[in-house]
């Protein structure tokens, strides 16, 4: 088994002005590969401190991944120190360098010797594309050590290590005939800790495929990956496996790969070409937020409302009078009333609506976290729903938001595409 | 000048199911104390490498901070490696023990041993208080260096670090009678790079204070530290740099602290009584769910619209047939209309308007990042403004956000204040 060692170079993140994310995308790619990091190392733009980490990782890792120090200016020092302390050559790589040079010939501005610089790799390199900047990344093998050198703007970083690096990483790690492939599951409306339990078996044999959760923003993703000798071969031993899973909490399945709740639903929303507005009060516009960061969603998404004050969900929503001094704000009465009206109004197929208590205080003797969502659909009966989060005003809104785009997928998946 | 090195303990960070942004925190705050940071280093929970890290840390480092592994589990390692490497006791902190058993009696939960264990203390330390958890930091001195113990937690680590260590830690780098003393300085409307050339030679000859800055979501900070040898000194020290600045680029201020440009912007209007609603198109809702965000606003936010598509803003919003199909909806007439609307149906001083076109794609003729912002507020004539960003939509769409909340705050300051 490899062991690795990822070395961010940068002084940046030795100030605080950047987070080192890179380490942990790499560690979670590398995870996927069956190879495990043993260390993660900062170290500055200083030739010295640079030239020990590189010593003291030599000595304990099989693969050194370094990212940054690879830029133009004189403070980019990676290939350099590392070129010098294994005693070989850097030499010019002329497909990058043409490519230096046609963008500036293209763009009309000059380059400089610096620019020069990022087309030079370490001798018997493998060199690693870069689609989104300069800097070339390279890979090569020295004394039975494996070294990967990467760029280090995630931009830049993170798609010359999925489509350049990856690959050639997992054919020396199992020989070319081995096959790996990995499937994303995305879950909603159950927690991390629930999850491993139902699936602590399955968790505890694993070997191939390899299962590993990860928890974020009230969402849950396992990552699964298998190796074969064919890609069909791994697709069946991932389709066994997803099936295990399925049966026992596959109601909390909302997608695959790399799409969040958000772009499934608006996804499904423009398949089945249902239009959709809201009304909100808590999320204060945040669903519709949502909705808005995906181009081309204007042809469904019609708009709607922030009725925050009760004024504005009377005035200019219309809920009635009737409802707000019987039932409240917080109440199923006026989120039905809420769906409804803001489907009427926008002429939509799905009206959808939140109501409840932000927090951190309670509100009209409802505690902080009692939401109320509507949903209004035509043909249908509204529905309304309520939930209890905790004390946190922006975790509850947060929460809200997604609960209410997983009551529409639910809702597609299991009404709407029956009819 | 002391040479600190940052080490977390803990193998979900290798496996990058958590980022270490631990670091990041405590580099910054260390640079406010004018430590310099040279290595981050992050070990799994394995006794032998942890005990091999702290060989290599005490070796080139001054101050070694150990964030994670003091929980209660058997995988939590970190003062029980490193007491052992320095053969040095672990002694139970009274106060903390009793804490954690007060905790367990009033909850009426049952307390386990390995609860105990967290209040178990290298020999010799200054326990630093946990608020927010149970497991003690501590800070002592060996050989001459310093070693502190930190929660993994952020929630834990970061007041700990705040409240108990950072002072001490001042203590012992100044001598009792210096007086450290820090203001953040938030920038809106202008870039890094810019800032930091308008003040180079202040920043070129920085010593006392120091001044750091950093970029984020369109913003940028500017951190300044002075020592002296009291806290008005220090605070003398810091109007004269300021002032300086503000000389140079004093009119995209906002703020100061750990304020955002929209608190600013709602205590603003809450102290000034003035009641807001918003029309959001491109926006979609994404600056009213940011008003929605502060607790109390209701106050003063009375809701608003999302008029998404170009029905809604007609139908419901009320903007006449003839600006849109004179001017679009791409324009400073249904800018200025959609502000002057809003502000009508819900019968507040201030209505704010986004309409433009968030890209990626150009719309009606417009190149994407193409935005107007209508601004109406009683008694005065309605402003609309121009910007023209660039082509992510998302960045467009946030950036939008901000600009509009900058514009209120302007306005407060230069026209509502004064009349």
């Amino acid at each position: 088994m490899k062991k690795a060692e990822i070395i961010a170079v940068g002084t940046e993140i030795l100030m605080g002005q950047i987070t080192n994310s890179n380490a942990t995308f790499l560690s979670r790619e590398l995870a996927e590969l069956g190879i495990y990091v043993y260390f993660h190392t900062v170290v500055g733009d200083n030739p010295k401190r640079l030239e020990e980490v590189i010593r003291i990782a030599e000595s304990r890792s099989d693969l050194l991944i370094f990212t940054g120090g690879l830029g133009p200016t004189d403070d980019d020092l990676t290939k350099q120190i590392l070129a010098h302390y294994l005693k070989k050559e850097l030499v010019t790589d002329q497909g990058h360098l043409d490519k230096i040079t046609d963008y500036f010939a293209v763009s009309g501005r000059k380059m400089t010797d610096n620019n020069k610089l990022q087309a030079l790799v370490i001798k018997d390199s493998t060199v690693l594309k870069n689609d989104f900047g300069f800097a070339a990344g390279m890979m090569f093998t020295e004394n039975g050590k494996n070294y990967i050198l990467l760029p280090g703007p995630p931009s830049e970083m993170k798609p010359m290590f999925k489509t350049y690096t990856k690959p050639l990483l997992a054919a020396s790690m199992n020989g070319d005939s081995i096959h790996l492939e990995s499937r994303i599951l995305h879950f909603f409306g159950i927690g991390e800790s629930k999850l491993a339990y139902d699936l602590s078996d399955l968790i505890e044999k694993q070997s191939n495929p390899t299962i590993a959760t990860y928890a974020s923003d009230n969402e849950v993703e396992i990552r699964l990956t298998a190796s074969a000798k064919t890609k069909s071969e791994a697709e069946r031993l991932l389709d066994e496996v997803e099936k295990e899973i399925k049966l026992r909490d596959g109601e909390f399945i909302y997608g695959y790969g790399d799409e969040s709740l958000a772009d499934v639903v608006v996804k499904k929303l423009l398949t089945n070409k249902l239009t959709i507005a809201a009304a909100e009060s808590l999320t204060a516009g945040a669903f519709q937020a949502e909705l808005g960061a995906h181009a081309g969603v204007s042809e469904v998404f019609k708009g709607g409302m922030v009725t925050y004050q009760t004024s504005i969900k009377q005035a200019i929503l219309g809920v009635s009078r009737e409802v707000i001094e019987r039932d409240g704000v917080v109440s199923a009465a006026c989120a039905k009333e809420m769906a409804e009206k803001i489907r009427e109004k926008c002429e939509s197929q799905i009206g959808i609506s939140f109501t409840g208590v932000a927090g951190p205080d309670s509100l009209e003797g409802h505690a902080a976290g009692t939401v109320y969502i509507g949903l209004s659909v035509e043909g249908f009966p509204t529905e309304t729903y309520l939930f209890r989060f905790g004390r946190d005003r922006n975790h509850n809104r947060a929460r809200s938001v997604k609960q209410g785009f997983q009551l529409i997928n639910q809702f597609i998946d299991e009404k709407w595409q029956n009819t």
